[in-house]
């Protein structure tokens, strides 16, 4: 069969693949197929499409029958709208110091949704309710922005796991501080895989409030959700979703994506994949001698420190991204599509440049 | 062939379609054929791709050689990324009372953009010199929001157009007094079309200094795109478009989007045949006695006046929306998909129902 | 007796009196003079002084026993915690096009509070249930900010003074769409003094429910207060005023002005002799062909249309402002401490202006 | 002379001062009398008064002729405003983790000016340009808020002071970044007179870009300013006072304060006087077994470590607050009004309940 016309022309090499980030992945086939199923004909625009009101359903059978999913558009855009649900205007987000709404998203939370974010310090980017009391105080002082939520990124920004006790200790402290509890999921599935657990172990039933649901890492083509899963003071998600100029006009294209990830097991099947990538992986840097792991290798990242002179080198073979360049830290992440070929032609190349 | 596999199921009968909205309409099938062209492999995220590389000389060839685009994800995105690219802190945004900015963004500009707009009602969504005059005082007025930028839309909100010399003019008036021109080009495409003029005859040659550039609604999956064609004190877009939530991580698929509709007449095919069926539909309905067409027809909508319970018996048979219940005012949208055979079967249909 | 020793000096002759505005007079001396009495020793900050304690019962003297007074600096940052107490992030505001808080507080409502304007031209400044329904819909519609709140002046930016039997009008129906009224009272005081009734009359007694109470107009140095009259979901109200930047720490320092103006009657005296003068003025002005006052004068202000030429003269003489300069329109403010030469030496003047 | 008429009544204790806050006390006398002195007659409102007029060659007396003073109401006021001029919508502020603007705004720079605060922790509230560069790079990653003016304030927080050589060691090093220097001097009269320099050593001539300049903390009755010394690129500082809310109608009240502050000395009385008053009150502690003085006292404040219930003991008898409970800190203040007796009387109230 010809492929379908088109003017656009292929500008890349599709089996050049690196350990930049799991957003260099385009996206699965079965998400793509999943597009032109939804095509053609006309539907309802901005979320009252049948693939929208499918996707309840779905999501339901993943974070129980309170579970509603407003989709949206990139991670950023879930985070802010999830954090406003729950806050007031006067109100503060408890989170680790490293976590993405505060290190990676340019002040967003802070310039849209009018947030101020209270960081700790971590060891491995996790909270704990010791952690957390280092900022969760002073409800009644006006002088300080109220604590209203602790957010928890699962799988956090250095690749570790909270288990699922970890986050209901997490969750009973904020509550029985009146605080809600807040997931940046954009890799729950990571997590989820590498605990093998639904994901609802690792939020509804340990008492998460509202998550944001990772698509684009997961195998989508762009597409993320807010999970509302406590609606208790959860009001007119739909206005601030349209507020937060996180609105897709043809929705389905977003919902449909979700329901290639999440009807069966692909999500499952993306999330082992590349955590299993990423285990290969940590096994071949540790026979290689100067080469250091930093943090427990539980998601899909690899955290290493090596001389600067070998990452450089092996920067011009494979694509990654220093970390830390000033520590010589550096991250290498594997995505749905990471071959074992690929890793392992990686650790070839990273001996051959420690050994020079 | 059989169909890629996918957990995914189709919910909706494609042959199905409306006259409520261009954003009813699902993707080309051109534009869903470079997605799959962009995909598979490794490239890098958030812009540094060879789409969104390739993009920029696409979009230099329609907009001149200043012309620099920036991807987005939606209409309310692009507006509010331009607006506070050519704003300060203190800046007002002169626009038609009728702007998609002013009634149809639930306030983002002003919530997320910090904009005060400053509105001129018009009769036909257009502005004029003397409409913007209106507004156009009080610059050294500490209490009064200055005047930066005057926003319009090609093609307006009432489906009409602007012609080339009109614009011009607003744009050499807004210019002597320091204020700049932003476009809202989200059917820039249908305008073009109509006038049979290329998308730069009405933006960069009439002087229009920053432009919303519409992927959606000319037959995209989704996306817009900032393009600046005025690059004199616009500084760090990228930045400007991260905060705003705006930056997709995989943009390849934003870019190529693009790169299907204006590589060569992809985007021209669409907003002719959109704008040919709005003609065809307005020609059916002055065939039906009792029935007003109210804005000239220059784009792809139809404004019509008729008896209230007619639109609601019609509105059992085809989707579209009243615009203004009150006055029995309706809006009819044609699309890309749009075919004769709908617009002919929609006027019998509005002929039985008067006729009942 | 000496007057007190300081280093500052006198730039000023305090025998100088112009009709620019009721903001260019002092304090009134029985003000000042609270000031002396509320200084020396230690107070606690932020509001917890003895000065503010008492100033609420003094409030609900005026107000009833559900009213609470936050003191604040100056109107806009009144208007502006007002209104963002009422509203929720996706709320929007209802208001004359006139209003002070769409035309003369630089975007402020906007840019701190996130609020959306929704504007209705007016004839007089004035809203009615009429006018209020050009703008309160679409509830259910997330494109759309939401109507929560209906803001009125009294008196008006115009002059102009509501009945109580116009505001309770206002008040039921803005109840009855669920949306609550917000009373910007910054020359309630006239209001009040015009009508002969309590300000309670005007406010609570006619549903309104929550206030911007004025001082600086009424003879204080500086200093408003927000008045919250229905408590009804209207929370955390001291976070609102910190965050918004509108806290004073020596707080005892507004309240004592309030109970300088509030506990007998200085603010009854002050409103009704600035009312007074505007009579005299008025009167006086009709008495001089060719000059046309336009609005009723029903509070402190009088606006009229004279000869362009005439006013630039006139404005040598005593300061004043164009209102509409295009238009020829003028405003005429008298303030508590205007006097009956003054406004005779003023209407002697624009008749030999007008003779020449 | 009989007292001024008033009918507001003294609700305090006008010899009961403690070591709570500087905010405590009221306005020095000569303040209160400059107040009189400005009031009566007409001047122009928002600023163009001859008192603001005056204030600005007062202004630069002490800072210099580039310098520019803008008198707002309050100290987060001042801030905000300040930092808002010197930074883009994407720009963030570098500061210590114990800076007011972070932990004693309620997120008001946040909120109102979208401005990212990227903290550092320091040992004593002093940064250094080691600490700074912990937070200094990345200004070309859109991922990350850019970092574009560094914020000291002099004395810290924590009542230590920098040298003029630390001042421009760390403006010499933000500059080299790009990065400007605000100052926030709520207490700079302190620095001033603790160094027994100028002012403007501490300001201009180390390098600072912009400060706010404390006038309430000094002894005024409220009132602060900010100072713009570099005016590369700050523009319509006006416009950023107004929507910030913090533009005075009766300026001149505002600025006739700092005339009696700074016109000869009286800023520097005050701040010697309470100055002095915190080495007594430090000396007298220091004689006190087990209290242990945290920070080097260099200003007009004590931090102290002391068992939990002698402070609380202490507590019913002066008014004073922790700083961390937990810790067992306290904070003692002392205010140009404070006596030798107010102090001995306090050491000798420790000594008792620390040998209770």
């Amino acid at each position: 069969m010809n492929p379908p016309k088109t003017d656009a022309r292929r500008h890349h090499d599709p089996e050049v693949r690196g350990f930049a980030s799991d957003n260099y992945a385009g996206a699965h086939p079965e998400v793509l197929a999943a597009l032109a199923l939804a095509n053609g004909g006309h539907q309802v625009s901005y979320g009252e499409d049948a693939y929208t009101d499918n996707l309840q359903s779905v999501v339901r059978s993943h974070f129980g029958p309170t579970a509603e999913a407003f989709p949206v558009f990139n991670g950023t855009g879930a985070n802010v709208v999830a954090l406003q649900a729950v806050t007031d205007r006067w109100g503060a987000v408890i989170c680790a110091e490293s976590a993405h709404i505060n290190v990676d998203e340019c002040g967003a939370p802070e310039r849209v949704g009018g947030l101020k974010l209270l960081t700790v310090p971590t060891p491995d980017g996790k909270l704990t309710p010791e952690l957390i009391d280092r900022q969760a105080y002073g409800w009644d002082d006006e002088h300080r922005a109220m604590p209203q939520v602790v957010s928890i990124a699962q799988a956090t920004e250095l690749g570790t796991v909270y288990t699922p006790e970890e986050i209901h200790a997490l969750c009973e402290h904020a509550h029985a501080h009146g605080m809600k509890v807040h997931l940046d999921g954009s890799r729950l599935a990571n997590a989820a895989a590498t605990l093998d657990v639904p994901m609802r172990t690792l939020s509804n039933a340990a008492g998460v409030d509202i998550l944001s649901l990772g698509g684009t890492k997961n195998g989508a083509l762009f597409g993320e959700a807010v999970v509302v899963i406590n609606q208790d003071g959860v009001r007119h998600m739909k206005h601030l979703r349209k507020l937060s100029m996180q609105l897709a006009s043809k929705m389905r294209f977003v919902s449909v994506q979700f329901e290639a990830l999440l009807a069966r097991d692909l999500w499952l099947r993306n999330a082992r994949h590349s955590n299993e990538m990423a285990q290969r992986l940590a096994e071949g840097v540790r026979s290689v001698h100067g080469v250091e792991i930093l943090y427990p290798v539980q998601a899909n990242a690899v955290f290493a420190r090596l001389p600067h002179d070998v990452s450089e080198r092996l920067q011009k073979r494979f694509r990654f991204y220093f970390w830390d360049e000033a520590a010589g830290v550096v991250r290498w992440m594997c995505a749905f599509d990471t071959t074992e070929d690929d890793v392992d032609a990686f650790v070839a190349a990273l001996k051959e440049e420690m050994a020079r």
